[in-house]
């Protein structure tokens, strides 16, 4: 039985030209109503990049342009760069699937992700089949392929948002960025989609500098510099090794805040990075995060879980828990820390008032775990990330362990990350 | 010979009207053409107020809106303070004049300084009179007025840019708030003019928090808050002692600096204020800048003079030096310093590559400078201002007094200033 008649000529030459698309560079002789549907079929496809676009807009046509302004599509705003463009193989994007329909998700991002490779790792714990549109280069693992590379013995827990910490161990690009599945791009003040890849990219390629602060923010952007009395010793800066995004609309606030404030949004778009001094800790999110695996990989792995962790941000700290040792670890070693752009829309999820009958152990741990990290002094022998990681673990065991036995956990899990980081590096 | 003819009753029952503004509560009844007449009076006169404004806009006469729209007449944007309103009485705007005619500069800021009591100090070098437009309570101290208090005998020079130091001395407010003379009030990204003293005070009002960095910026602003992860026992942060303010337009670059970037102009209006975390040291500038007098008053004093100190911002680095004098002070006092919001607009003036024909000493001195103030360390028994800074200049005579006379001619300032403040407060 036939459900649908035979494709047209017409049809399949335009499936054609969408197929082909690279090699069209004039559309002008096309009539306008055949360039109006291989405009659709395009969009329809998730072709539409910022040269397809120039090429229809090229052809001067009211229809093209009214469709263009009908859609509300813009060109995306690629921040300038100060350094060269962003190579896509050096990129890899990590998602951790908390919710088995990406389909939203993707669309969004499709604009910035579809051009790089992403590792989607879904929640062991999630039973549905992900749904996840096509057009991309994705290479999706689940709790199968997460028991077959760390080995059922393993006592790491990689369920829940600890998952995308899979996703960096079997990345084998220099930059990784990581950004929650319940957020889509932002816009800024001037309304233009912001490309927080290119963002976080060019924070990690420009140089940090943690020993002085400047005034006028990060001062590799274009139209900044240094301030007078900024010494020029200093000026060179080092590796930027993290760039911690931010969040409109949903800010990342614990529990009981975001309970006592529930209707407050985060609306204040502010056009700044700026590197965390030296010696200053900061509450890193694992929503919008970027970093230099080659740099400093073993230093973002899971450790401390909660007792009764859930699956909203405000019921972990697993990520704050991570920033601290990656803050540590880049004093150290003499890395930077970024944050401030970019920024991405978080949407509401999960009911903060449900989550403050929790237990709130996470809030009553960082009274421990703030003053443990400020105190922290690293040996001179710890020239590695992973040295690092060990030589943390240690003490959060001595000092740490009696506090609470979730402490003793978080130690145990990260020594054997750094195991399995060198097995698989090796591997 | 007369030039003008005698005042019409009309002219002379207006400029009544100008006198006793205050008197008037309703325009409405007053013909068209008088209104006008009556509205451009009080322009000129520099009475035009808020309250003012709502009275003529509220006649609804077209004549009269469309003046207002046409002079672009707008209502200063106060930032809506989380604290009480501002005291009046508690603050002291001081103007370092290093130039004579400060028509401009005064006219610019009259809507943001008229309210305040202001303390203008002529810089001893300059020669001419000082041309101060009507409508401010201001006093006016000169050369005069500087060695009837500070004596003849004193190694402290007040000219140049250190004119503001005096003003500090004698100021008997809670809050002081200094902006060099080439600035006027600067825009926001909306184009509402900024009340940087609005800003500066409610800077110095609400806690700082220098012990944990709040991604989210300042988290006491109205929509901010601490994010996820940020330790509730640092939430209630500690007294904000210094408000360092930021430039549109021109940015504070030293003169290398600005000879290479000639045309560089800062246009990014970052909305944020944030504490400088503990032990971070940063360049505070002298062009834009408040603090609490009775905090930290004694910190903030002349010192560093160079050999062949200018009167332009970048042959100076006075203010830069008692940038780390406030913060070492600050953090060993815990105390905060905030940067950010407000901006001034800037205004050229002078030849950077003027400037870099002369000895780069400043530049070069930063490179002792820096080094020193980060490893310095109070004893524990310095609990005042002033006893750090005397403690200070023990230092700094002992370690930096070899490398440069300069340093041993800061450390004797030091001294000095701290006993000149004492007979001052005291008498």
């Amino acid at each position: 039985m036939r459900t649908k008649p035979p494709p047209s000529l017409l049809s399949l030459t335009i499936d054609s030209a969408v197929l082909n698309l690279s090699d069209i560079s004039d559309l002008s002789s096309i009539p306008d109503h055949i360039l109006l549907d291989l405009f659709l079929r395009i969009l329809r496809a998730g072709k539409l990049t910022e040269k397809v676009l120039r090429l229809f807009i090229a052809t001067g046509k009211d229809e093209v342009i009214s469709l263009v302004e009908a859609l509300n599509i813009r060109h995306v705003l690629t921040p300038v760069l100060p350094t060269t463009v962003i190579n896509d193989n050096e990129v890899d994007i990590v998602i951790g699937a908390l919710h088995a329909d990406l389909t939203t998700f993707m669309n969004e991002w499709r604009p910035i992700f579809s051009r790089f490779h992403l590792i989607i790792v879904k929640d062991p714990d999630l039973k549905e089949e992900l749904q996840i549109p096509e057009g991309f280069r994705a290479d999706v693992y689940s709790k199968a392929d997460i028991e077959r590379v760390v080995g059922s013995s393993s006592s790491i827990r990689f369920s829940g948002y600890s998952c995308r910490y899979f996703g960096f161990l079997i990345s084998r690009k220099k930059y990784v960025v990581c950004i929650d599945d319940d957020c889509v791009p932002a816009k800024d003040n001037a309304g233009y989609l912001v490309d927080a890849v290119a963002q976080h990219v060019s924070n990690l390629q420009t140089p940090a500098t943690p020993f002085f602060f400047n005034t006028l923010y990060d001062p590799f952007r274009k139209g900044a510099d240094f301030v007078r009395g900024y010494p020029f010793s200093l000026r060179e800066g080092v590796n930027c090794a993290v760039s911690c995004g931010l969040w409109l609309n949903m800010a990342d606030l614990d529990a009981p805040t975001q309970a006592l404030k529930a209707r407050q949004k985060n609306v204040r778009y502010v056009d700044a990075v700026l590197t965390v001094p030296a010696r200053a800790l900061l509450p890193m999110s694992g929503i919008n995060v970027a970093f230099n695996r080659e740099a400093i990989g073993p230093a973002i792995g899971p450790a401390l879980r909660l007792t009764g962790e859930g699956k909203l941000r405000w019921e972990t700290v697993e990520d704050i828990w991570c920033g601290m040792c990656v803050k540590v670890i880049c004093d150290h070693l003499g890395l930077g820390v970024k944050t401030g752009l970019p920024y991405v829309w978080r949407t509401e999820r999960g009911d903060a008032v449900q989550s403050l009958k929790k237990e709130w152990e996470g809030v009553k741990l960082m009274e421990d775990v703030v003053p443990f990290f400020q105190s922290l002094k690293l040996p001179q022998s710890a020239t590695t990330a992973e040295v690092c990681m060990v030589e943390i673990a240690k003490a959060v065991k001595e000092q740490l362990g009696k506090a609470h036995p979730v402490f003793s956990q978080a130690a145990e899990t990260m020594v054997e990350w750094v195991k399995l980081w060198k097995t698989v590096a090796s591997g």
